[in-house]
C-alpha cells in the first residue's frame, strides 16, 4: 500500500508499521488538541498524559521495580557512556568488559574520569562474548560495565556477569526489549532508542535508585542523573516527539504480547538465518556459535565480489542496507523487533536461491 | 480542514502547516526510499542527501559565511549553555550579561569550570535591555555571552552589545531567523529548535573556525565542537528526524522570501499588539519599550482574575496556551515566525472585544 521495503539497517532502522499509521493519525491534530505532539508545550495537559503513558508503559512492559527511575535523556548511547562515569565513579574505579567497540570508547571515556580495569578484552575481531571465568573482575570496582549486544559484530549476552553486590551497568541501545530480562540483575540499563525503542535523538536510562548519589564530581548539568530524576526528565524541554514514539513502539509491544511473544518470534527469526548459515559451505558466520545475537546476524559469503553481488541482488529484491560494517565486511542482517518475520522467510529464501545461483 | 487551533506557547510551539504537510507525504515512504525518514540510517544515501540539503538551506537563508562551522547537537539551549564555557574558555573568565532566567542559568553552568564576570544583572524583574552604557564587560574575557531574546518576559536585544575582538556568544534559541542579523558580529550562535526553527531534542550551533581550539578542558566526547566539526555532527547517530524537520522549516523560510521579508510579517504582528496595550490603560505591557520582544508579547489585564478569564475565553476561541509564565504572571502571545498573521489579527480582535466587555 505504501510501497514499502524491508530495511535491515543496524540503526537508525525500521518501526512497526502501526506506529507509523499511529504517528500519521495524530500528525495535525493529537486526540483533538488541534495541534501536532511536535508542537505541544512539554508543560501542557495533553503532553503531560502522553509523557505519564510512556513511563508507564515500559514499566509494565519491561516489568521495572518501584525502587528504579525511568530517565528521558537527548542523545544516545554515545550520551550516556560520557554520563555514567561522571555519576557513578564514586571511590573512582569500573571495570569495563570489552566486547566491540562501543564498549571499547566507552572504556576511553570513563577513563577521563577515574581509573578504568579491562575485565576483558575481546581485541580487534570481537567474535566472542566471555564466560565468567574469563573476566578479571576487581573487587573494588564502582560498577561492571557492558554492552549486552554488540551490532557490529553480531554478538550478544546470553548470561550476564556475575558482579555480587557491584552494580552492573547495560549498554542495551541494539537488544532492549528483545528479550525478556531481570531488571534486578542491573544497576542501571541505558539505550539509545532508535534500534529496537524508537526514534534517534533520544536516550532511556533505567537507574536503581541508590546509585542517584552525589559524587562530588562537576559534571553538565544534564548529565546529572540526580537532577534528570529530581525533575522527571523535564529540567529542560525533553526530546518530546521520540518519547511519544517510543511510547507508541512500547504500546506495539503490549499489543503484540509484551516481550516474552517477542522474544519467542525473535528467536525463530535469528534460527532461521543461522540455520542456512550452519548448515552451508557457501555462508559462514562471524561470531562464536555461543556468543550469537539475536539481532544482527553477521556473516559472509566466500569471496568479496559475492558479499556485493548479493547486496545488490538483494536491495533490487526489496531488502535494503545488508552491507556488514566496514571494518568487519559481509553481510549484516539486522532484524530487530520490527522486523517482521515475512521479512526474514523472504531473505531466508533469498539466500538458499542465492547460493543455488553462484556456489 | 485539520481543525487546527492557533498555539501561542513559548515553544515546543506551532509549527507551519506546510511542514506537517511535508511530514505526512513523506511518512511512510520518503521520496521513493521505501521507508520513513525516521527509519533511516544516518549513513544511508538517502539520508546524507537530506543532511547536506539542511545545511546548505541553512546557510542560505542566513547568509553564513564560508568561515563558519554549522553543527547539530543533540538536545536544546541547556546542552549548548553547558558546552559553551567547556569549549570556549581559554584564559579561564567569560562575560555573562544576565537579562532573563536562561542567561543566569547559563551564568551558574559556566561557574563550574571558569571565573564569570555578571557585565550586567537585570535582577528579579528582567523587564530591560541594557544598552552599551550599562554594561561592565571584562578586558580579558574569552567571550561575552548573551541571550538574545527571553521568552518569559518578552524582552529581546535590538542592539546587540559591542565587545571588540572578543567573541560574543548568542543564544538565539527564541528569535533566530526572526530577524536579518550579520553572522559576522558573532562569534558563537546556538539555538534549541523547538520555537522558531524546529522541533525539540535538536541544537543548532553556528561557531567561526577560529573557536574551535583546544583549551585543555576535559569534557564529554558530544561537548566537544572540535569533534563535532570534524565528523560533521556525526561522531554519534545524530538526531535524524528532527534535522530533517529543521530543513523543512528552513526551505519554508525561503519560500516566504526570506528571513527579511519573514522580519517584515513578525514587526507587523507585534506591532498589532502592542498597539493595542500602548492605546489601552486596561492592558499594561511587560518589558520596557525599548526592549520589547517580537516574539513574546508579554502584558497584564488589571487583575488576575481578568488574567484568567482572558485565557479561558481566548481558549474557547481557539488561541490557547496564553498564560504567560509562572514567575511572571498575566498574558504570553507566543507569535514565531510559524504563527500566521491571521492568528495575531484575530487575537488583537479578542484583545480589543474583551476590553470593551470588561473595562
Amino acid at each position: 500500500m505504501y510501497d514499502r521495503i524491508y530495511n535491515f539497517a543496524a540503526g537508525p532502522s525500521q518501526l512497526p508499521l502501526e506506529v507509523l499509521e499511529e504517528i500519521s493519525k495524530d500528525l495535525f491534530n493529537y486526540h483533538g488538541s488541534g495541534m501536532s505532539v511536535m508542537e505541544m508545550s512539554h508543560r501542557s495537559k495533553d503532553y503531560l498524559a502522553i509523557f505519564e503513558e510512556v513511563k508507564a508503559t515500559i514499566k509494565r512492559i519491561m516489568n521495572i521495580p518501584d525502587n528504579y527511575q525511568i530517565l528521558f535523556i537527548q542523545g544516545g548511547a554515545t550520551e550516556e557512556f560520557s554520563a555514567i562515569p561522571l555519576n557513578l565513579l564514586k571511590k573512582g574505579k569500573a571495570d569495563y568488559i570489552i566486547t566491540g567497540n562501543f564498549s571499547k570508547k566507552a572504556a576511553e571515556e570513563a577513563k577521563k574520569y577515574g581509573e578504568i580495569n579491562i575485565a576483558y578484552d575481546g581485541k580487534e575481531d570481537y567474535v566472542h562474548i566471555p564466560s565468567q571465568n574469563e573476566l578479571k573482575l576487581s573487587d573494588d570496582a564502582d560498577y561492571v560495565y557492558i554492552c549486552a549486544n554488540n551490532t557490529v559484530y553480531g554478538t550478544e549476552w546470553q548470561n550476564y556477569p556475575k558482579t555480587r553486590d557491584i552494580p552492573l551497568v547495560a549498554d542495551m541501545s541494539s537488544d532492549i526489549c528483545s528479550k525478556v530480562i531481570d531488571i534486578n540483575d542491573f544497576g542501571l540499563i541505558y539505550a539509545g532508542c532508535q534500534k529496537n525503542f524508537g526514534i534517534a535523538g533520544l536516550g532511556l536510562v533505567i537507574i536503581r535508585d541508590d546509585l542517584l548519589y552525589d559524587n562530588g564530581i562537576t559534571k553538565p548539568v544534564l548529565m546529572d542523573y540526580r537532577i534528570q530524576a529530581k525533575n522527571d526528565s523535564m529540567y529542560n524541554t525533553p526530546n518530546t516527539f521520540a518519547i511519544y514514539v517510543l511510547g507508541l513502539v512500547a504500546k506495539w509491544i503490549e499489543n503484540k504480547g509484551g516481550i516474552k511473544e517477542l522474544q519467542k518470534i525473535n528467536e525463530k527469526k535469528a534460527r532461521l538465518l543461522y540455520d542456512i548459515i550452519d548448515n552451508s559451505d557457501f555462508y559462514k558466520g562471524h561470531a562464536d556459535k555461543d556468543s550469537r545475537s539475536n539481532m544482527n546476524i553477521t556473516f559472509a559469503l566466500p569471496d568479496k565480489e559475492l558479499d556485493e553481488l548479493f547486496v545488490k541482488e538483494a536491495t533490487k529484491a526489496g531488502m535494503v542496507s545488508l552491507k556488514g560494517y566496514r571494518t568487519v565486511g559481509g553481510i549484516r542482517a539486522s532484524i530487530y523487533n520490527a522486523m517482521p518475520i515475512e521479512a526474514v522467510e523472504k531473505l531466508a529464501n533469498f539466500m538458499k536461491n542465492f547460493e543455488k545461483e553462484h556456489k
